[in-house]
């Protein structure tokens, strides 16, 4: 041990500096001796001096040197995190929304450009390192300007005695607006189907089922169902596969009204006159129709449109409830079972065709709706990570809207708006994340997702090497009550967590958690103690990132009270009283639920992109798969004869998530341990963590879906809506009861066990010790 | 400026020790005052002393510190490559050749499990740090040993007069051997067809071609061809499109003898009796023929024998040239083209059936092969990386020969033994790799490189994230001239390099490198001055690694004169002479070939594993891709009104080509400034070339072919052994002379072309700044 050199000091030296001073007086020779010796012993005792004092400063330079120059900048991150989230503000988003939901903006028009380049310009000022403008040509689908689409009522001599309405009535203030697109049905085929009428309830497979049951055909006739349960284009494929040569679509009140509350504009329910547009696609995932699995660019080869994916080949139209009751009052044939029934005065009887003194009246569709190759505009800005650049964490949500999108996507934009602010402010207070954090303004997204997808086609190399996790920003609210997240399961506790860290929005809630304010009105009680979580299914941009890519991905949004209120969405969805006055005088008038929804979205990419260790959970990834194993067994189960026969095990499967629980729980501890300091290790577990959801993808994909990729979580094939755990299997158990080849379903559904259990080993490998 | 503390010390010390001893004979008070002053003096001095050296000794320490600790483990490796080069012995390798080619070792037997168990205790031995046995459960396809497979001429009574020989003579010193199995066709179907010959030389496109210019139709007859110039499950496939009902292989000297060269034991040309087993599948990298796409582990779902992948549905024999003698010395018919005949002392007729008094006679063909599922093991062994223990390098050949596997593949093994007793002698000298090393020992390549795909299959998602490079280890030595390389472009520097480091092996070249050996026997004039290197096709392990996932990948061999020895492989290909003596004898008496080809391939692995940047040159695969380019647009140019009518243009793909270029220039400038001291700089540099080659895979895979997934390199259609660039535009080009629907073909040319140019961007946005 090296003494302190205070001490050393006195110790040698004043006593050599006295000794020489008493020789001046006595024997020189003994003196002089004395002198050299002294002198060899001070010579001595100065090397060892200096030597220690070298050696200390050393042994203090080496040890105050950290051993990765950037681990000194990871620590204030929860600091800067409270600054972020308390950045957001109400008021701003507000004006976020009011700003960009002024004209209407659809795909591929002039307007949705002007706002990209607008979103572009303003998050350059906010801060973000660089905005780009990412074009590419698509296939759209636009109503006809001067041929309008609309359903008649004719009679024996082909006279239109009765037309539906050409456009919905515009809401006050926005009279002198142009451009507002009539109601449509996009990527309609073209044609003037004209034929007898059937009511299908919701046109779900379990109702086409039910008119089999009751002997009534569709082939040659037009069907018309009512809007809701299950996604529209859904409800197209059935009716097509049924042989129906149309399909008119209607909102009725049962699904899009709630109870006690007026029509727009006194209140938010949807007017008579409303209908709602969307597109009527069946694209699983393949984005542009024209360009399959590759961005559509100027080079790109485009498939002819005979050859495009998911288009259907029979007229669709979508009409209000004013119209639907003149097309359902005098429908005759049998009378509907009781859940067929809405809340119209009318009988909802099935048809086909009308009663009585109306026998001889036909219904004709005049669809004129055209398909073309179409520009559209993604903004895509980014922050540069100051310690792990190709690492990416992405906050993207759409920008069109079918008309003005007060809801659906702006009131989503105006909080990603206001995201990229508050990340701008953090930048000029000198915060720089770890990681690149990268924000869109999707276009397209009522097309079928096809901006986001055209984006992830293009980049999916990047994105597969280098994406942490994608957080998805469509529509903000949708309901008065509580937040609702989907999101991956290495994702539960991290949005548990934040949420705890974020205030309640409601009145009264004042010094309540969202956490807490969302476990007590939606506890997740089949599952455990804490809010509910759903499984993600489709219907927005987060789609071609989770479930063809692999990256792990989470939606957040305000939402109504599933146990009392059943209406499907919300009752204007996509129609023209989508107005920025619906959010700020009925769905948030303080604009505190959509900032509580900012802080989660944001709050959830700050925590990606910044924590030295990724947040992502591999336990509860175990644990749900276990659960989805459970239940789709039991599912399976229900058939106990035809498991016998057909030798139908789910061992494999079980084992397989055992095997997974095993790798989960020793990566777990052996994160305990891990040596954040040394930036290779914690860049090799983060890779391991980044890379489990990428396990999950079969790149041969879910049977007869090419781009649905993921093994454990893909849309239900009834309805896209609907996010299913273990679909390959799901999807044939569904069909299991109306095969015709038992034998070889239930093969299929073997098959699928097998691909499943092999995948879920496959993923618990990429957690074992990499060597 | 402090200066330096010796200076300081003279400077300091010795005037005031000197002026304290004056005091002690004169004025005491003044002298007192002085001491007081002189004592604050002092220590003055001495805090300004002891503070520069402890900042001497801080400023020492903080420097020398590493900023990575690791970074002080890097310098060394080339004196260990050095080391390890000079450590591998060619007695060794001889000593390994001899110890693994004693008994035959086919696939799925007891012994080549023994092998697999003894190869695993060696490299325990060795020094590895982890040996397994990975077993698998695949289709394999032996003779039935009752029933056993010949080919007879039958006369109009059905009688056989002639029968081939049910084995080759067995060579000296294995007579007692056991477990020989007699040639075949691995994967025939079964079945006793009997009809008229047809000779249709090799077999290829173009012979079916010329024979349907001849008129002569192959419909419900035999076909006889040679063995040579293509793949033999190529010949398979055209004979079964052409309708035959039967194919009969024969190995003619024309192809399987070197001019002036002895058969066997007397030289290492093929004997009369002896034939060429192999497989007939037709897998296009599925691997095991009932599990594509997955591994053959036990719970595995598996494809019934009637859809499993691949297998040809009529039966197929080789035979020797011995009897295929009696097979066509009266064959009548026209008269063959000149490049038809070999130099057997026949005529080379085509047929169809023979010629006058054997006008009667028939061949019948007796094949009762069975398929089978057949455990089959690879081992894997490791040596784990010291600093990136989750990058993987990966050394792999088969150990499973049809006989002996004196060559094929033992002189591979031999060699993979050399180097991983290499390695383990580097171990005990306290070396570890940087990343972790994977040594392999595939299992059942002959029946379709089944080991090595089901353990790619098996390892899919840890192999795409983590693996650096893949070199194979097939046979060493084919020839006795130069040096070999199929490799990927980025590697071609490596390469070269490398063989400037070994010394030629052969006798009057001391001290010439193997590279200036190589340059001047096998100059590359048409694309550069440097030895030749061609792409990578197919027929070995490499396939699963480089072709459906998308590994840097590898292979070189000691080769004979493609100038001078036109024979097809080397003479004894899958017979029963590939013995050890075959190679000890002839080939490589002193075993340096071999030892060169352990050299290259051993030192490929060694600076993959261990430079702290990979070796990988991205210029260099801007430069073939441009070369690759031109050569497939000049290809389609040689329809110039058809490309013209169709408004084919190769314009996006050249454009594609110099945006990489640029990409992969700016990205070799940036390696330049590269701060080497900051790991997950080098991390990430290190990713974007690890991961180039992988930006070349296409998860949709080359048309009708999902496990080819190479956008810039495959097999071609028509012969497996053959590398393609651009395959799939090549594909379409081969056949559009023939095609039906000319619009749709050169349609599916742009599509072609269009996937090119695409994949060539994303590959060139994985170099750019990753933010």
């Amino acid at each position: 041990m090296v003494p302190p050199p205070a001490q050393r000091l006195q110790r040698t030296f004043p006593p050599a500096t006295r000794r020489s001073c008493r020789c001046a007086g006595a024997s020189g020779t003994y003196c002089f001796a004395m002198r050299k010796e002294s002198r060899f012993i001070w010579w001595i005792r100065w090397i060892v001096i200096v030597t220690a004092l070298l050696l200390l400063g050393f042994t203090l330079g080496w040890f105050a040197k950290p051993t990765h120059p950037k681990a000194a900048n990871e620590s204030p991150s929860s600091k800067y995190l409270k600054d972020f989230l308390e950045g957001m503000q109400p008021d701003q988003i507000r004006q976020h929304l009011r700003k960009f939901t002024r004209l209407p903006h659809l795909a591929g028009t002039e307007q949705n450009l002007r706002y990209a380049e607008q979103i572009r310009k303003e998050w350059l000022e906010f801060g973000l390192d660089a905005v780009e403008m990412v074009p590419y040509d698509v296939l759209l689908s636009y109503p006809n300007k001067s041929q309008p689409n609309y359903i008649s009522i004719v009679d024996r001599f082909g006279i239109e005695v009765f037309n539906t309405s050409l456009a919905e009535p515009v809401p006050e203030g926005y009279e002198d607006v142009a451009d507002i697109v009539p109601p449509y049905s996009a990527f309609s085929a073209k044609g003037q189907p004209e034929g007898d009428l059937v009511y299908v309830n919701y046109g779900r497979t379990e109702d086409f089922f039910q008119l089999e049951e009751m002997n009534i055909t569709v082939t040659g006739r037009i069907v018309i169902v009512r809007y809701g349960q299950i996604f529209r284009g859904n409800k197209v494929k059935n009716a097509m596969s049924a042989g129906a040569k149309g399909i008119i679509m209607f909102s009725d009140p049962a699904d899009y009204s709630a109870a006690g509350v007026q029509p727009y504009p006194d209140g938010w329910n949807l007017p008579g006159g409303g209908a709602q547009r969307g597109n009527v696609l069946r694209l699983d995932g393949a984005g542009d129709p024209l360009t399959p699995g590759y961005p559509a660019k100027e080079y790109t080869y485009r498939l002819s449109l005979e050859n495009a994916v998911g288009l259907p080949n029979i007229p669709v139209h979508p009409i209000g409830y004013h119209d639907a009751i003149h097309l359902l009052k005098n429908m005759g044939g049998q009378i509907p079972p009781n859940n067929w029934k809405g809340t119209l005065d009318v009988s909802y009887r099935i048809g086909p065709g009308f009663k009585d003194d109306f026998k001889s009246q036909k219904v004709r569709m005049n669809i004129h709706t055209n398909s073309q190759v179409t520009r559209i505009y993604n903004v895509i800005g980014r922050i540069r990570g100051a310690v792990e650049p190709d690492r990416y964490v992405i906050l993207g949500g759409h920008r069109d809207a079918w008309v003005f999108g007060g809801i659906d996507p702006m009131s989503g934009a105006a909080v990603v708006h206001e995201t990229v602010r508050g990340f701008g402010l953090l930048r000029s207070k000198g915060w720089r994340p770890r990681r690149t954090l990268i924000f869109a303004s999707w276009d397209a997204e009522e097309f079928g997702l096809q901006g986001s997808t055209e984006w992830a086609e293009d980049n999916a190399k990047v994105l597969q090497e280098r994406a942490v996790a994608y957080v998805n920003a469509d529509s903000a609210i949708e309901g008065m009550y509580t937040l609702r997240v989907d999101c991956t399961p290495s994702l539960h506790t991290l949005v548990y967590n934040l949420t705890k860290q974020i205030a309640s929005p409601e009145e009264g809630e004042e010094g309540i958690s969202l956490y807490d304010s969302w476990h007590k009105r939606d506890n997740w009680t089949a599952d455990r103690d804490a809010p509910r979580i759903s499984k993600l299914g489709s219907g927005s941009d987060f789609e071609a990132y989770f479930i063809r890519l692999g990256i792990a991905a989470a939606r957040a949004r305000y939402t109504k009270d599933r146990k009392t209120e059943w209406y499907s969405s919300y009752p204007v969805y996509h129609s023209v009283y989508e107005t920025f006055e619906v959010v700020d005088r009925f769905y948030d008038p303080t604009f505190k639920r959509l900032r509580a929804v900012a802080q989660v979205r944001g709050g959830l990419v700050f925590q990606l992109a910044d924590s030295q260790l990724l947040p992502l959970d591999v336990n509860q990834y175990a644990d749900s798969l276990g659960k989805y194993a459970q239940s789709i067994a039991r599912e399976a189960q229900k058939h106990p004869e035809e498991m016998e026969m057909y030798g139908v095990s789910f061992d494999s499967l079980f084992s397989a998530v055992r095997n997974f629980s095993v790798a989960a729980g020793d990566f777990h501890e052996r994160l305990q341990s891990l040596n954040r300091a040394d930036p290779l290790q914690v860049r090799a577990v983060n890779d391991q963590l980044m890379y489990l959801e990428r396990a999950f993808i079969d790149p041969l994909g879910l049977p007869g879906r090419p781009f649905y990729r993921h093994v454990i979580f893909a849309p239900s094939r009834h309805n896209k809506y609907v996010g299913q755990s273990f679909p390959g299997i799901n999807d044939e158990l569904f069909d299991i009861k109306n095969s015709a080849d038992p034998k070889k379903a239930w093969d299929e559904v073997k098959r699928q066990i097998s691909v499943a259990a092999f995948t879920v080993h496959a993923a618990a490998m990429t957690l074992t010790p990499p060597a």
